[in-house]
């Protein structure tokens, strides 16, 4: 099958963005696939905005006829630390009816699939809609220079959606459009105490504790629910459609599924809710990280001289990083009022939640198309992650943006033996081209 | 001087406990101290115990006559690590009547005292009380092996008490008699959580993150008025007597003394207390150290799959550290109970409290010996720390303790040109003199 060769050249580039070795790689990825689109009859750039290059291509524009955008890239996690392959990561194997390969469903496989449907579009003649494709080089390493990619070129990016394969159905045969991403706030807060780490003996009783304060200030993060401790910090978050809860009520994602996945319960977070919407649809406040004083091995008494967390807050649709960074700022500053202490808090980044409101047409287009291909409604789902690309496209070019992910739960994205099913690249170009069908 | 120059050999011997390849050094020291004391008139030994040897000497033993034990230690402190010293830490020198060498006041300088008045009293005839000396060689790393000397060799060293100078005065020519120190109890504390570190965005809402379970936990340790939340805690401590709150309150250790030692206003326990209470007389909960999660640069958004903190309690005479032990333990294992999270908490090691009421004789005599040699009474005085050699001695020989320290407070014990003063050494021979007379 030519198509399989070809997807087997795309996965064995590896294009690994965060590894400055294999920068080299990805920009030879970038070559092929941009003589690939000429090939199948697209018009390519390769544009150059400080990181890799990001392809363009575009076929059959034409005034009054509407654009689609397919969003892709081809850069990959890294794979070196990951023993556990069975085959090497960059040497494509099929097992089972799986293309096993880093890259294989994110985003290689789910990017060609429409790539496939594109070529097969262009040599049937003249395209339904306008087709423009944006595959970028480093999403693995969020994406730093996309939006100065889409400041310089929105105006050649005028369209009437985006699509995007790039999460994951419910289950084989079940397809999945995800109409909902959480955004995400960091932080990070240090309570600074004596000048240097004080002998505990001495001292102690009578020296405020840095990591005590740090404690009870974090304490705090959590309210009695479960929910975020910070007064009206999920106010205006946008509720799920009764439409949306239905179709997530009915989704096999269920206790032991996720104690499997995680060893544990699901029983953290606002335990009023069910578990989907908690991860999906609800704002969160984590410590990723904690550290203070002694942390090697035995004890060593003294009273550390600073104490620092790491905090991410997830955002739900209808809030914003901004406004959450200047209330989480506000929000530590009162609470650091404790003598003989100085609080620090400090926003390192942020990124938008995204959301497709469940009534748009376009998406009410996609919904239809993705049946037409798996002969099955699809379930509107959301994810709990950020798409930082989604997120800057919808705003960017202020058009739906289709997440409808052709991956499986169990395609290991980021892990060892990530997989893709070889029929899915069938899968993606039939629904690249039912969808551009629809566009009109 | 004769007894400087044999000062000057004693602090030479870079005889650091902490660091295996001065073993030698530390073993070189004994053997001198050994031969010293055997020329000053004293019948030694060299007590094997698995660590360096524990130098022993007796003289003047008589039955019916009162025994006074002379404790010291011959290792120091390591000074490798130290740039600022003004003259190599192992070649002493005088400056401004100050000898200035690693060990010079700890605990060389106020053993060696001791030691001279030994010496002066054999050379006068029958000394007044039996003489007995202890001298170890691994004070500075735990005194890991005393409890086992003291456990062989408990019917050798019988006597009425032990005389220990190893702590500070309050100033020069402001003696101090130091009754008590608090004990300690260490612990490691951690909460399991899910499997592996989690994706933040996936699992965040429904994990129980540990790093704030953890924290909730911790902030429950201090109680609104600043002391350990653990109830009952505290219950059973000695509360000082009237004289020792009176002679604390006229010592010259105030807010700015507090402030220039530690960065910090003195803002930290029972703020209803004052502060040499809060610091020598009553327990504490300290978080030494703290970490979870991600502690690297930049941000990682991660539920952390555990979380540690390393804990130690300071104990007030009155308190136990085994009963300790066990109530901080059924303390945290009764806050563990957030379900999907395990909690663990270990016992690390622990050390019991010192204590001489302050109407002890025996401290009577001391503070007569000390007025005698300054002129002018001693300040009964505490430390907030631990010296396990002091809690031992008076444990297995059921007598009282008694610290009457040589060094100033700005000695630097355990700093960079840590010294000692030329004069005190004849203050030191004076005091070992004035209590020998007054054992009777």
């Amino acid at each position: 099958m030519r198509e399989l060769d070809e997807f087997f050249e795309l996965l064995r580039f590896p294009s690994v963005s965060a590894d400055p070795a294999h920068a080299g790689d990805v920009r030879a990825c970038a070559a092929w696939l941009s003589e690939w689109l000429g090939a199948a009859g697209m018009e390519v750039r390769l544009a150059e905005c400080g990181g890799p290059p990001v392809v363009t291509g575009s076929a059959g524009l034409r005034p009054g006829v509407p654009r689609l955008l397919v969003y892709g890239h081809y850069d990959v996690q890294p794979a070196a630390a990951e023993p556990a392959w069975l085959s090497p990561p960059f040497e494509p194997e099929v097992r089972d009816g799986l293309v096993h390969a880093r890259g294989a469903t994110d985003n290689k496989g789910q990017m060609f699939s429409l790539l496939l449907g594109i070529r097969s579009l262009l040599r049937a003649g003249v395209p339904p809609a306008g087709l423009l494709v944006v595959l970028e080089g480093e999403e693995e390493t969020g994406s730093p220079h996309f939006a100065s990619f889409l400041d310089r070129h929105r105006a050649e990016l005028g369209c009437e959606a985006v699509l995007i394969c790039d999460t994951s159905m419910v289950a084989p045969g079940w397809p999945a459009l995800t109409n909902g991403l959480r955004g995400i706030a960091c932080f990070e807060v240090a309570v600074h105490g004596p000048r240097t780490d004080l002998h505990s003996g001495i001292f102690g009783g009578a020296v405020r504790n840095p990591a005590m304060v740090l404690s009870r200030i974090l304490a705090r993060l959590e309210d009695v629910g479960g929910g975020v401790g910070i007064p009206g910090f999920a106010d205006g978050v946008i509720e799920p459609s009764a439409e949306e809860r239905r179709g997530w009520a009915e989704l096999p994602w269920d206790a032991d599924w996720f104690r499997a996945a995680t060893g544990v319960e699901a029983s953290g977070g606002e335990r009023s809710l069910p578990v989907l919407e908690r991860v999906w649809a609800r704002p969160t406040a984590e410590i990723n990280g904690i550290f203070s004083g002694h942390t090697g091995a035995g004890s060593k008494t003294v009273i550390p001289s600073v104490a620092r967390a790491k905090l991410s807050f997830r955002l739900a649709p209808g809030q914003d990083p901004g406004s959450v960074a200047g209330m989480v700022a506000d929000w530590f500053n009162g609470q650091f009022a404790f003598e003989g202490v100085r609080g620090e808090v400090v926003f390192d980044h942020g990124g938008e939640p995204f959301h497709v409101p469940p009534g748009d047409p376009m998406l009410g287009r996609a919904a239809a198309a993705l049946e037409e291909v798996f002969g099955r409604r699809p379930t509107l789902t959301r994810e709990g992650l950020s798409i930082p690309a989604a997120s800057m496209l919808g705003r960017a070019l202020g058009v739906p943006v289709l997440l409808a992910g052709l991956g499986l739960p169990d395609c290991r994205a980021h892990g060892p033996d990530e997989s893709f099913p070889v029929a899915h690249l069938d899968l993606g170009a039939r629904l690249l081209r039912a969808l551009a069908g629809r566009m009109g």
